[in-house]
């Protein structure tokens, strides 16, 4: 006998990316910055530990202020949560009445939150290359959500596509989860103004360092926000702790080093673009933290395992679709550099 | 038009403590601990600050080690939250099927629950003088829970009319939520192997000063807590954050500083209340980090008010059965003295 409601009973959860020994791996499996944050965020914790009998500011107003004028927008626009993860789930628990919809190869968590709160979801296959068509989600109901940069292809679309299927669904929700935008594309922020349709979801644990701390966003129109801060009330109003809204107005004081981290890992994953390339790998031409790669003569189990086996762990994921591709963090150059070689010597000892 | 389902429109968000400037005001209206975590913490949180680009580890196997070793189970018995309410929310969330059951005068987040996740609800009252009587769940259905110590009244039931309740609805989940055990009484923790059908919730909150970091666990048998699991994974799976992980596993380093300040928030609770018993206040016997207490000659309203004027802060809940009395956390010693002054002061302006 269980106590779970049945209804929970058969869900099959995520699946994160293996956290190992960085003594003994080279970590490329789950996007994470390759660099420390910033050396001030260590005493920003500091600080805050000398206070943490006291609950969190429930407003996070510490980060709130500077992460609203950073991305140009009014506090009642942007909401804080317990990393992007509890953004979306949000979005999936609240705002899906008449359905929603989301690419077939997109971020796993969409397909989960969908089970978890039976949520009417329509899978919409991307083209064959992998490009993401708006124009097919005119036929499905409710909100739409996806990843811009996509993961795990990496591929980016155009604000103006977006901007038109939000133009033609004034009555739709449109989520886009720009996770991966400060490594490439436009973000559509700007446009929270103009279209009281637009949600969009951002995150502190790529560009930012921060994804041991937990801290993302959502940003649209007031109501939006005054909405998802309705269900925050109702289930953890002190979602983002003390430490986390400590060292996010820490990261936010170090701009420059952001972006200076932010240049070095695009000019790394276009460096091992080419050399992947050189390889024999064919790849999408990924806007992310990560590559997308697959090889004409190895399957993607096999190169998986044969990376693991030289310490070095990338992401495969066991789908129709995807299994011959590799989802490959871009690491420092030196780490990406080792990768190269392992791929030789892999693509040589099975095609000589 | 609103993007929000329908059925969230009217939810009834919990109200939350206000947090003041400790410059200004005597804080005891949120049940923190009025000390600092022990210093170790701090050094403890520089470790954990230089790895957050990674993402913490899914298990908080440096928390719940140590964590279950002190509570004496298996680490397959233990749950751990973000802050024991994510733990409730869960609970609610999904393990409500039959409905559930809880006393009219308790922690308020319990209904809020009952209202997101649309629960059947029970309110059982408590007796005129607020104690808890088990054998009044025995006509609801479904879960039952209570806080023990309950809050705000700091009223303690003992585990033998638990067992017996147990023993006789094996079919019912009892959930005890010990925020408060620390401060007075005897954990169910123990006794979670003779039961499958109980469920402790404990936090780092109160008696660990972890209120800003937020952490909370569940106890129960492993099936409860896979249970639990389940839907974690399927929701946010690193709710944990590395800093939380780092400062839970510093303070369970710590024991003999946390028994310490244990034991004289017990010795200024009973300072207090003998205090107020003096200058003619009721009081339950409280054993939580507070006391409940109500002035024949004034309201609750008007006291509460009073009190803020002097800058003290405590908390009133404008509830039919309590809104005569006050919810004053045990600050220390020197707080608690000022408070007494205070309140003898504006005792004697009415009285006179």
């Amino acid at each position: 006998m269980s106590f779970l409601n049945p209804k929970y009973q058969d869900l099959t959860p995520y699946t994160p990316g293996e956290q190992v020994n960085e003594q003994e791996y080279i970590k490329l499996n789950t996007n994470e910055s390759p660099y420390p944050p910033a050396a001030s965020v260590q005493q920003a914790v500091v600080h805050a530990a000398q206070k943490l009998n006291r609950y969190s500011d429930i407003a996070g107003e510490s980060v709130a202020k500077p992460l609203a004028r950073y991305l140009g927008v009014k506090q009642e626009q942007l909401f804080l949560g317990n990393g992007s993860d509890e953004v979306l789930a949000y979005i999936f628990q609240g705002f899906t009445e008449n359905g929603i919809a989301f690419p077939d190869v997109t971020y796993g968590f969409y397909q989960v939150y969908s089970n978890l709160y039976q949520v009417d979801a329509k899978i919409v296959p991307l083209k064959d290359d992998f490009s993401l068509e708006l124009t097919k989600y005119k036929k499905t109901k409710g909100t739409v959500i996806f990843a811009n940069p996509n993961a795990p292809t990496g591929m980016y679309l155009a604000p103006e596509e977006i901007c038109d299927f939000l133009e033609r669904h004034p009555d739709r929700l449109v989520v886009v989860d720009e996770a991966y935008i400060d490594f490439g594309g436009k973000s559509m922020i700007p446009l929270i103004n103009q279209y009281r349709n637009l949600l969009v979801v951002g995150t502190f644990s790529k560009s930012r360092q921060l994804a041991g701390a937990r801290l993302g966003f959502g940003v649209g129109n007031a109501a939006l926000i005054a909405d998802l801060n309705r269900l925050r009330f109702s289930l953890n109003p002190y979602n983002v702790n003390s430490l986390t809204q400590a060292v996010g107005e820490a990261v936010l004081q170090e701009q420059s080093y952001v972006d200076q981290k932010i240049r070095e890992t695009i000019q790394v994953r276009e460096w091992s673009k080419k050399k992947l390339t050189e390889l024999g790998f064919e790849q999408t031409d990924s806007q992310g933290n990560f590559l997308f790669a697959k090889h004409p003569k190895l399957a993607g189990e096999k190169l998986f395992t044969a990376l693991r086996e030289k310490k070095i762990l990338v992401r495969w994921f066991n789908q129709p679709r995807t299994k011959d591709h590799l989802r490959i963090t871009v690491g420092t150059q030196e780490q990406m550099e080792r990768l190269v070689q392992a791929l030789a010597t892999i693509i040589k000892e099975v095609t000589v």
